[in-house]
């Protein structure tokens, strides 16, 4: 299987429920900028049950509530891409939660232009965009930490 | 009150669930770009209880299929902006649905900064992207009747 995201282990994920996982992106446009996915291969967004799209949807809004706070903002994009078309890379269903800060990016439009780079950076093993083993390991574990403390304080229940 | 999506009522829908609203885009960015919006008016993706925020999302899940079907394409951006740093100027919670192709922008991050400038047009009265109300107006019914069929048809119940 040549797929990035089916290659993600328990240890790369900072928080998970039993059907998705919060992953650090390899490399990211701004601080903060996190991957939800199913742990299994879905491709597409219309393939998950009610039940599991619901705590997908659930999960994704409880991280990036979280991403805000660690990172100090109030101000994120949500985003799905579906298909090559719209700027999707990686065939496995991925919601994008990146949090934003006022004049983080020279343009506005550079938002997405990283993003669709980004994505190819998850394929491309040659590009040099991408953080260190170490770095992504590290932070992994920082997120790991402050997301089990954030969600002990406010007693949200990660379904 | 000056918020543009506190002002649309019934027929500007083209579908409906008791809390959310679906409406076209009043300077869509491509063909079929829509948006849901809370019928009150609600800023923020966090301010929505657990039960609302889950109607919100499936039912975007079902117009984005719907759209799909009657833009026939697969490909879709689904995004949220929240707050002026991430590109929102509507201080009132949207979720944007827009059916993509091959090559229907100029340039990948076009689409943001045509979903920016979209939204600059909802409270801008004196630009001219927008379209007129007798457009916007048939638009709405056409997706209207469409929705209506393809509901009934794929038997999926609308919340
Ligand atoms: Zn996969
Ligand atoms: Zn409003």
């Amino acid at each position: 299987m040549n797929c990035p995201f089916c290659l993600k282990t328990e240890a790369d994920f900072f928080m998970e429920t039993s059907r998705f996982a919060a992953i650090y992106n390899l490399a990211p446009i701004v601080p903060g900028h996190s991957l939800i996915i199913p742990k299994q291969h879905i491709e597409s967004l219309f393939d998950l049950p009610d039940e599991a799209f619901d705590e997908m949807m659930q999960f994704s809004r409880q991280i990036m509530k979280f991403l805000c706070d660690y990172f100090h903002t109030d101000a994120f994009d949500w985003a799905i891409q579906e298909k090559p078309p719209a700027g999707q890379s990686v065939a496995h269903l991925h919601l994008h939660l990146i949090p934003r800060y006022e004049n983080d990016l020279p343009l506005p439009g550079d938002w997405y232009v990283q993003m669709v780079a980004s994505e190819k950076q998850q394929i491309d093993i040659h590009t040099r965009a991408r953080l260190s083993e170490e770095a992504l390991k590290q932070m992994t574990e920082r997120l790991k930490q402050a997301a089990a403390a954030y969600f002990t304080q406010n007693q949200t229940n990660i379904t």
